[in-house]
């Protein structure tokens, strides 16, 4: 349960390496099946029994989400569906939940939230509608995936059903979004998914349908063909050229004992001051697509492989005006497929900062490149210090994509919630043609901080030594409270309201103790609850 | 820590009987001074050094803004300062935090944000603007108090700041409320919140008013003259007649070992079967402000008194026409001062029940009498359990008042939220003159389940009996996150986001564990953290 054991989980795959899912195109179709290899899990220590998954599979569906958008742009319509017998799966793998330390729970859960995000912007803004075919029983994790397609059919066979048995058999809440979606985004009456969410054998047929827990319900000897009907309409209402596709090239990182390297983002460590420092450089040429693909993996490496960095210092290296011109040309194309699919791949990325549990100082300074797109990195940052050069060479500049394009998870852009007591403000740095330089930029409200040079290096290390001293959890609570300002949506609830949930209840002993809803699923005893509420 | 410890909390009071708050009338001004008797702690273990709180300071600031809201209609403005030298507020007492259940620190949070919610509220539609007059130092907790207020003034010595010490200093939140104002309701910029609340010493002065902490600073000379300027403009603003003011009568309720009995509300406790009767009966004539009143406490009673109690069974009595009558004039007469104020009391207490953490079934049975106001509380439940009788003589119905006047924490309606799939149905059944039976209730969607007579009991026993086995954190997190559908605003993201992060970090060792910050706090040792972020 170290760090050594998650250091192991691999990040990246290919559908050629896939041990759990099979993808097959047949445009405008594609079919995702998952079939897990039970004796294929990420680490060793459990079985995958009843299609059961963990971060493998995850990342195996995460990687075929990102393919269907880039590299198969003919197909309108995914359907995912179990190819086990009747199962189509039976949600996260307790066994591996019960094993794993707090920091991987949770870790686990927001990128296996993460990936169903990014289920559901394909089906909203990529013209990719996803289906989910539920051939067989449909159990907790298993239902919140069927949650984040757009629709969702269950087989009608007087057995399988879809079911959350998270509270009534763990002790913990269907914590993938399967609250929030259940009464948000499928607008089950609250009554209705209060008992659903209580009654372990779950529900099925027309009383399923009649809840809105599914769409739809067929015959087993009709489910294939009906699944297949519908996932053809859908297709056909995507009518807009896209392809060819692309080539998701792998990203392979050189991985040192200090350091993660890619092409252009390096991670470096320094485990000892438990910082580290995230450095983004294009000045060999701004090819957002493969430095936000760096960029996530660098953000996923660090919140699974090293949980003890505390606070992340970001930086970036290169020519303020080409990243401008690059985002300007992104604007300017983006009804074109594979430019939106890039911008949308950034926001995810932008996203999946917002949300990484570390205290992030951007560090505007010499040669720094905080540019449009890159200004992103800053603006997700807790706070920001800029160098206040003598010259003035130091400058942050903003592009056409600081507008609304790279938004947060509960709408709004970055510039919107910095700026919610002055609205006006965000729209008048996005329209700004020329670049700040440290007075213009602290005027703006753009920095937290600019510093002369002569006070530079003592500021920075003091505010990065303090901030490091802090508790980890009350930074992490404070940075999730502080980071999102202004009205929330279904998604930013999953991860606020339900997330935040979820973790008080890993952390309490009637699910994680020795005698524990969750520590004691699948053996004889019955847990032990400590009965007061709270 | 037991029970026994917090069953001793006394919940009302009367200016009186105060020994931390004095409350001066001076129309259209009132005065409230915090100075806290340091040696009167609600329960005997600490002092109540520097103007520091408990829940028995806390009891005494709701009772006075209750009464201020009824019994001095004249007064339009309030000011609340600190009586001691050189301090306004040092916050909730770290002492009794430390030595604290979770379960009684979590329902002391919650207790005291609704107070300042309930602040919020009189400043927003009673008519009674308040103002922060921080006279001295303003840490944590303190700051919190200020920021429920409308307009917050420091006074500029030099010396005193406002700070939100809590994440440095013990290694929890400010999480009455503290981060989410901070950046929705004050709209301070997220870096400048970051800084503002790692730091413990606070922020004065100039920078203060800069940041947006404070709305204006004026030296100590000059202080209190300049807040009772502002304060007497500000009561200017209220031209509309109110009063005169009306004496809100004790409610004394008898209290035996199983049941709380007041006038019209009668809570019967189920120790071994851990679950609790609510009856609400108003056969003799209904009286909203008393029963809403009777209501209100036998909430706070339950939350702190019995927190072995996991499942409420909530029930009425009475004459259903009878209330959608009195419902109509409290409808019609809206305009008026006392009318007004008293839907504001309901609808203060629906959302107390709300945000109550105790699974709550409604019961609709024979001479029940959910009507209109009163069934806002089985629309407040979780679910709905209604007999449908042979006669058809069991009914609910609807009145005015459930079209919005008493809304929940995020603002809709409990019918809006209930039909957020359809919302033209809320609007019918508001507007429905003709009561519901079991059938028509089932058939708008107002019950869970509506049951025949034969099956009537051992239907309900069972609900319960499985109800009150499920583990108590689950259920817990699981109703606080299918009862708020819809989008949220900062009233929720408080009870939301920031008090179930709170939570979290209230379980974890490096808070509560015996290294951690909150127990070690003023004692020589540092704490000992794990260093894991999640």
């Amino acid at each position: 349960m170290g760090p050594s054991r998650s250091a192991g989980y691999a990040l990246e795959t290919h559908p050629q390496q896939y041990r759990h899912w099979r993808l097959a195109i047949e445009p405008p179709l594609a079919t995702l099946t998952l079939a897990v290899d039970e004796e294929s899990p990420a680490v060793p220590g459990y079985k995958l029994k009843l299609n059961s998954y963990d971060l493998g599979v995850d990342v195996e569906l995460a990687d075929a989400v990102a393919r269907l958008r880039f590299e198969h742009p003919e197909v309108r319509a995914v359907i995912i569906t179990g190819g086990l017998d009747r199962v189509f799966c039976a949600g996260a793998n307790i066994h591996m939940l019960a094993t794993s330390s707090h920091s991987f729970k949770v870790n686990f859960c927001k990128y296996t939230n993460e990936t169903r995000l990014a289920i559901e912007d394909a089906s909203a803004h990529s013209g990719q509608h996803y289906l989910a075919a539920c051939n067989g029983t449909t159990a907790g994790g298993g239902y919140e995936l069927a949650l984040a397609c757009e629709e969702i059919y269950l087989v009608d066979d007087g057995n399988s059903a879809v079911s959350l048995p998270e509270v009534p058999l763990l002790g913990v809440l269907p914590g993938t979004g399967g609250l929030t979606r259940l009464v948000d985004k499928r607008k089950v009456r609250r009554d209705l998914a209060d008992v659903f969410a209580t009654l372990a054998e779950g529900i099925k047929g027309k009383r399923a349908v009649e809840w809105r827990l599914v769409d739809g319900v067929f015959p087993k000897s009709r489910f294939q063909e009906s699944l297949r009907e519908r996932a053809l309409t859908l297709a056909a209402l995507e009518t807009q050229p896209k392809g060819p596709g692309i080539v998701l090239e792998p990203l392979a990182p050189e991985v040192t004992s200090d350091a993660v390297r890619y092409r252009h983002v390096t991670l470096r460590l320094n485990h000892a001051g438990r910082t580290a420092e995230l450095t983004v450089n294009v000045s060999g040429g701004y090819s957002p697509l493969r430095v936000f693909r760096e960029l996530d993996d660098a953000l996923l490496r660090l919140r699974l492989h090293y949980d003890e960095i505390g606070l992340v210092i970001l930086k970036t290296r290169g020519d303020l005006e080409h990243v401008r011109q690059v985002d300007e040309d992104l604007y300017q194309g983006r009804g074109e497929w594979l430019t939106r699919e890039t911008v949308l791949l950034m926001a995810r990325t932008l996203r999946r900062l917002d949300l990484t549990a570390r205290s992030l100082f951007a560090v505007v300074d010499e040669h720094s490149c905080f540019a449009g797109s890159l200004l992103e990195i800053a603006l997700a940052s807790d706070r920001i210090y800029m160098l206040r050069d003598s010259e003035g060479c130091v400058r942050m500049a903003s592009s056409p994509l600081n507008g609304g394009l790279l938004p947060m998870t509960h709408g709004p852009s970055r510039l919107q919630v910095r700026f919610l007591a002055d609205p006006a403000r965000a729209e008048e740095i996005v329209a700004e043609s020329e670049p700040f330089d440290a007075g213009a930029a602290e005027e703006a409200g753009l920095v937290t901080a600019a510093v002369d040079e002569i006070d530079w290096e003592d500021e920075l290390r003091v505010a990065v030594e303090e901030r490091a001293s802090l508790s980890p959890d009350a930074l992490t609570g404070m940075e999730a409270n502080l980071r999102f300002a202004g009205a929330e949506n279904a998604d930013a609830k999953v991860f606020g309201r339900l997330s935040a949930w979820q973790n008080w209840i890993f952390s309490r002993p009637n699910a994680t103790g020795e005698r524990g809803a969750l520590t004691l699923y699948g053996k004889p005893e019955r847990p032990q609850f400590n009965w007061r509420r709270t």
